[in-house]
């Protein structure tokens, strides 16, 4: 049904720093930062929060709170002083935030979401809507890029085991195809893990590191797939839930 | 034996593009590049070549070849014209090199050589050698970066699967760690991929680009592990084989 010459791309770049040797090709990308800003946002939009703003810099928070936004900022894993909260999803779920617009930054994924609004579509992905955002993107059948946020422009696991996960998903719908090695690495360390996510993951510095800040509840939030089938989407600058019929 | 604190570091990094990351804590460096030029350097010095002088450009490549050196010179995996030969394993293997000097610049690892030589100690590692370098590394216990030479700063799997194998035999004996994910992630795909390089290899993006080129009888000198005990090592911009007594 889909011979080779029609199906799209689907690619997976692992950090931001790489973004720019990737993205010619993509009408769609899909960013990650499972630990923990792409899960936060997908739940906090699937928890009624109407709007997420993404800035890149904490003086770009700051200047929204000023205009009395609600803002939350985060930095190597823990809350910016004079910011309520930075990017645990439990505090996107408080029912105070409901119809309300927040302002967000953090280390690595909002900078990842700015980068990528370059592109016609942006949407945001984590292991908590997988199977939900892969339908999405297999009904819409366009050059999908996975644009992973990774730690300080290096790779990390939690990101390039959900980009390969995607990326499995799609390839396996056979109207997809991928030509980078990136993503057939990212594909194999998914299916290499899969089974075990959890201790898996237990090799990842970034895991060691949120240990030691005490999120094991948020850890185990993000790592626990298809538990919501919010897809959040950028338009305008701001982060919305994707409806139907968009 | 070695406790975690007197463990030295063994860490991957995929491309030159994100060296700059990961070097300052490192007094070896491990350059990689499987298909071809590092096979290729190995099995020169290993086959009786005396000395190879790695350049980024062919410009460098020419100006040596002006003034009466043999200069082979390699870009997107074919043969530059005005050069002998470009990165095949078994052009460095004629009788009529033994004891000559071999200028050679090609895609992307002569690059990377040429990058690592800030570092204290360069030496070349590929699947031919893979036994012999990890035993030299592992006498040796000096916190050791591997780099992956990659496609164009992308990843590249063989590049990717050799760097893991190396991380995997460092790791084991005990007297390293690594603390970041590609190192981790790295080791993963390798133990995915070994007991069928050949076949996973296929999904590889630069295979299939070698393929094309007819040169499957270099893919397959270049993924099959030690064959050689040769170490190249780099002294004064030029790569000689290791003597044991160095």
């Amino acid at each position: 049904m889909f011979p080779l010459a029609d199906r799209k791309l689907v690619e997976v770049c692992y950090t931001p720093g790489q973004y720019h040797l990737y993205k010619e090709q993509f009408e769609i990308v899909v960013v990650i930062d499972v630990l923990r800003a792409t899960s936060a946002i997908a739940s906090a939009l699937h928890n009624g929060v109407d709007k997420i703003i993404p800035v890149s810099s904490v003086e770009e928070a700051r200047a929204y709170q000023a205009q009395g936004y609600i803002a939350a900022a985060e930095r190597d894993g823990q809350v910016v002083e004079g910011f309520p909260f930075g990017n645990s999803p439990y505090a996107f779920m408080d029912e105070s935030l409901k119809g309300k617009t927040v302002v967000l930054t953090t280390t690595n994924g909002t900078k990842a979401i700015q980068m990528a609004s370059d592109r016609k579509t942006v949407v945001i992905g984590c292991l908590n809507n997988l199977q939900a955002l892969c339908d999405y993107l297999i009904k819409e059948h366009k050059n999908t890029l996975i644009l992973a946020s990774g730690w300080k422009d290096k790779i990390n696991l939690e990101d390039t085991i959900c980009g390969g996960a995607i990326a499995d998903i799609l390839l396996e719908s056979r109207k997809f195809r991928a030509d980078e090695d990136s993503t057939v690495a990212a594909k194999f360390i998914y299916r290499s893990a899969k089974q075990h996510l959890w201790s898996f993951l237990r090799s990842s510095s970034h895991r060691r590191r949120l240990i030691k800040l005490n999120i094991q509840k948020d850890v185990k939030y993000c790592l626990t797939l298809n538990t919501i089938d919010t897809i959040p989407i950028l338009k305008d600058g701001a982060i919305v839930k994707l409806e139907t019929n968009d």
